[in-house]
């Protein structure tokens, strides 16, 4: 029997996780809860897909713009086996005591904190420990990419210590008309900025540091890290890890892709929904290992890269697929996720 | 039996024309010759399109990448009816001869001028003037919209003349590590720029001047239009006018679609192939009509804008389809192209 | 006697116009006064100017973080003739009731309505009915460009109509990491734009409307007109009547001048306090006159425009310069304004 | 007796340098070399400076563009004790044996290689061993802040290890209508970065690495930087170390300095030329320091650091004084550097 599924929230992250539960076999998407009524539940609507009012103001509202409401946020609960909510950052606690009083599990994003779960999550890093909770986090998209890279190569024993300078992105493309920053670096007002410590709710035994700021830029993060290994590697050894580990994917300057924006074309033109990329890509080429110290280079989509995660997390609190393995095994395989992105004989070329 | 197309020059024209003809039921893509090994033409052999050399020197290139090189562009040409060529500028006069020489009609684009071929093309001017012919040109993104646009205000004999300010994006987003302009606004030279003469090669009949300049952004021009009626009308009629015309739909401010960038995100969200754009976008609450004049503002999707039109023109140059608006149609559907983005229920809310 | 000056709210203008009124030979600043503790006003105190709290609360703020307090807005009001109000838009109109209480003569910026004063300023257009009034508003930046360069096509009985797009820059440089747009162009929702109507508050006998919207650029608005003229007329003769108009100054593309960017380069490089640029500055090769209609470009520096305006403002609310050319006269030489920003003798080569 | 000087190039540094120049008590700028025509070199002629043709091609250009000429440069070098040479990249290697020809000394940019010349030049790494020599090399604008910060920090035998992330600005103001980056970032395609050894033909001593990437704004770069200490230090102690060393002045989070475009704008307000800030600007209250690491945040402006560096090589190369503090001390105080930018007592309050 499939999974019921809800998603509060219509936005950025709830848009996408509404697609990506409609193409899962194990999965339904029973509707959408929000409390706008602009073009984009509008959009919505015109998907086919069920929207319910979030509040009941926004049921009056959207009833007043004409547009069909499916019910209230309880009705849809009542539906449900687990909810996904993307709602703002102040609105998601308090959404959590209506999700337990219905009875039903909730994912919640990074902008949350780890305290309003208590648990935080990766999907390979730690899905074992969310199987049937009432609830989870799934952690920033900054967060999932540190988990991803660091966690393998901590796991091979590799990774003594990370030092990251992560450039974000200003803001969201579709929201760049109204608060974005122009001709200008800002850099957080303090070291280390959250993702570092964030990681950590994930994977305590990282010794991470980060360093953020935001750049005049719509599309991706990029991290630029300095790694401390723990003995003398080879280049190949550390990325001989980093392919052995899930939901990662390799670009190469050599092959054109030389800015954070031709790997956005490079997924439109894969024909990626909205052009998302779910994988950390990391820059095959720019990665260089000196004695004991790495350096690696990768882009974070950060629209997109925590929808895995977030299906492995409904799974994972609904119980229905135990291993962690098995279900990322099923998302990635359903979305089309990549090792690498371009025809596989091409990778025989040297960079 | 299918129109069998080649595409030369698989770039930001060429890879859309390429996916349009392998959606059309009336068409078969043979094949799309480059000259580059890069990441763009790679992913075509991702996307298992046979991919041809466009001169000798790039079949020794691609062979040397390691990329499957399904022959020379004069095996292509032996295999197709019709070649669309989106080569860069010079290039494609050149190339003229060579399809000439084959025996293999061609669709130019609107970088060339209008004596290479002489005949311009946009479906709903002038599809019959093509039919047959040898060879035509799809003028470009702007000019395009401009005959869309103007052309079917001067049918309904509501236009007398028409001046326009065209801000048009920088560059496209995937060149614009390498290409571009920041933090400025680079007004053209010289007054009237192309675009207005260039609409009068399809439609003479137009008293139409055109300002362009060049704004910091990467995707989609806007144009801004002062219309000279040839009475006074109602903004209404306007409205029904450009409403009866194919290829024109409507956004509006109201609904939140406020800026270029909103209407972007729509497209993703509609879960069109690389948030394409077809039509022309008009802003149909900011349309205002006092008297005698009308203000026009709309966007143009200056990376597809013309797909449609190509698919039009390999059809009138193949003469399979001897009907302009029959031709239309097909494409149209089978693209999925619309007059409204949004649920027709919503069209009921007041501006 | 000078005239004593006091300048409320220490912003982008505010600035500016302490600046200019402390290089009048008839005028002596006696003080600013502002509500914030950060950089913008502690450079204020660096700069040797006595700074005054706008409120109760800011003057315990400012002495809490160590900043000499000259005193209260009142105090500052009991010392001068004329204060120039350059506070945010919705506390302005609050103020003239105090700067009337202490009997001082105000001059307000163009963010505020027309009626809150009764008078709108631009000094060529009507220096002579400010003339002792109590209080008058200096029009906006791009208001003030349209009078000074429709205004004196008007005089010289050549212009009929005036319909303008006007591209605004998005954001002032030092706001540009709080309230930017990015890679997006966001139009004005209604037809007409404040200015058009605003122009007429000083120049009613204008038959003028302005189509505006913001780009992703944070120096100088650019306006593109389209003139119908009242009959048909040379390009030297529209030249000729803006050359002797005042505060207008011409570039050209032919001398490199390509962009706004190049405009702001070359005031640095003029020396230019801040790289202002108190002209309107028209692209003299631009300029197209077919028939009876003109196609006219040029560039408002937002920032700066509007201090000449304020600085004659001033003198004709305290009636000490009773004739409108000789106050602008002063002003111009003061500031170094200029009519041509490369030597003479290059005007000769032609474009 | 003065320094005769000339300046060949008069582009982004050039003109700075000819102005740094002209203000300084012990020397005299003969006159300035280009090739160009445009308002750049025409503003030099206005300014009064007189204009050498570079080449004999372009003084042909020059005549013919109604400019005045002042000889080619061979008269130039004839007149003067040193020329700075801040033409393009390729060109100043060919210049050198010219200036030796003439007997002229010379000091070159750090667009040229450190091979060049056989002397790369920080006024307080090595302004002893430049002495006397016929030419040396001012390196770049992100090497010179390299050797300032990390050699105060070496010679004070603080420094173990340097790692860095250098965010550059894509290109500069007056060249960004023609040749930026747009909406994205575009990291070097190689680690190391140029600049960690290239600062080390100035300190051999430095253990650094650097890792760079272009983001899309025009002004400033930023380098983000983890230091592996000798020891565990204080915050305090190393904020002394820089406080202590020469042209590195302080800005604060705290003051609402959080931006690149913040301190440009303080610049501005400063009523520096050309809102030039020749200072490595380190924020003070984002200097993090734990256990034996340090987390350093600081902005160089990329057009103006190396101006004081340029005074002093050209005093060190003519031997007119032999004592580096002397020389940075006179040149400092000519140019208005600082230590701090606003007024000391505001230094009190906490961060």
């Amino acid at each position: 029997m499939n999974i019921k599924v809800a998603v509060n929230g219509y936005g950025v992250i709830g848009k996408r996780v509404a697609d990506a539960v409609r193409v899962m076999p194990d999965m339904e998407l029973v509707g959408v809860a929000d409390v706008a009524t602009d073009w984009r539940v509008r959009t919505a609507v015109g998907l086919g897909l069920d929207v319910f009012a979030a509040t009941p103001g926004a049921g009056t509202a959207m009833r007043a713009a004409g547009m069909p409401v499916a019910g209230t946020l309880a009705d849809l609960l009542s539906q449900v086996d687990v909810v996904v909510d993307t709602t703002p950052k102040k609105v998601a606690a308090l959404n959590l005591e209506a999700y337990r009083a219905a009875g039903v599990k909730a994912v919640f994003q990074g902008g949350e904190s780890h305290a309003t779960t208590g648990h935080s999550f990766v999907a390979q890093a730690n899905y074992a420990t969310a199987l049937g909770r009432d609830a989870t986090r799934v952690v920033s998209c900054n967060t999932t990419s540190i988990v991803r890279i660091l966690g393998a190569l901590q796991d091979s024993e590799l990774l003594a210590r990370a030092r990251g300078v992560l450039i974000r992105r200003a803001t969201d493309p579709g929201e760049s008309h109204q608060g974005g920053i122009m001709n200008t670096l800002v850099p957080e007002s303090s070291i280390p900025s959250h993702q570092g410590p964030d990681a950590r709710t994930v994977r305590p035994d990282l010794d991470v540091v980060t360093i953020a700021a935001k750049a005049a830029h719509t599309q991706t993060h990029t991290h630029f890290w300095t790694l401390q290994l723990t003995r003398p590697a080879s280049r190949e050894e550390v990325l001989e890890t980093l392919r052995a580990a899930p939901r990662i994917a390799f670009i190469r300057m050599a092959d054109g892709l030389t800015a954070s924006n031709t790997t956005v074309e490079l997924m439109r033109d894969l024909g990626r929904p909205r052009g998302d990329m779910w994988e950390v890509a990391v820059w095959e080429d720019v990665l260089t290992v000196e004695g004991d110290e790495a350096y690696l280079t990768y882009q974070v989509n950060n629209e997109s890269i925590v929808i895995p995660e977030t299906i492995d997390a409904i799974r994972a609190l609904a119980g229905t697929v135990t291993d962690g393995p098995t279900s990322i095994a099923t998302t990635d395989e359903v979305l089309g996720m990549r090792r690498d992105f371009l025809p596989d004989a091409l990778r025989a070329v040297p960079a």
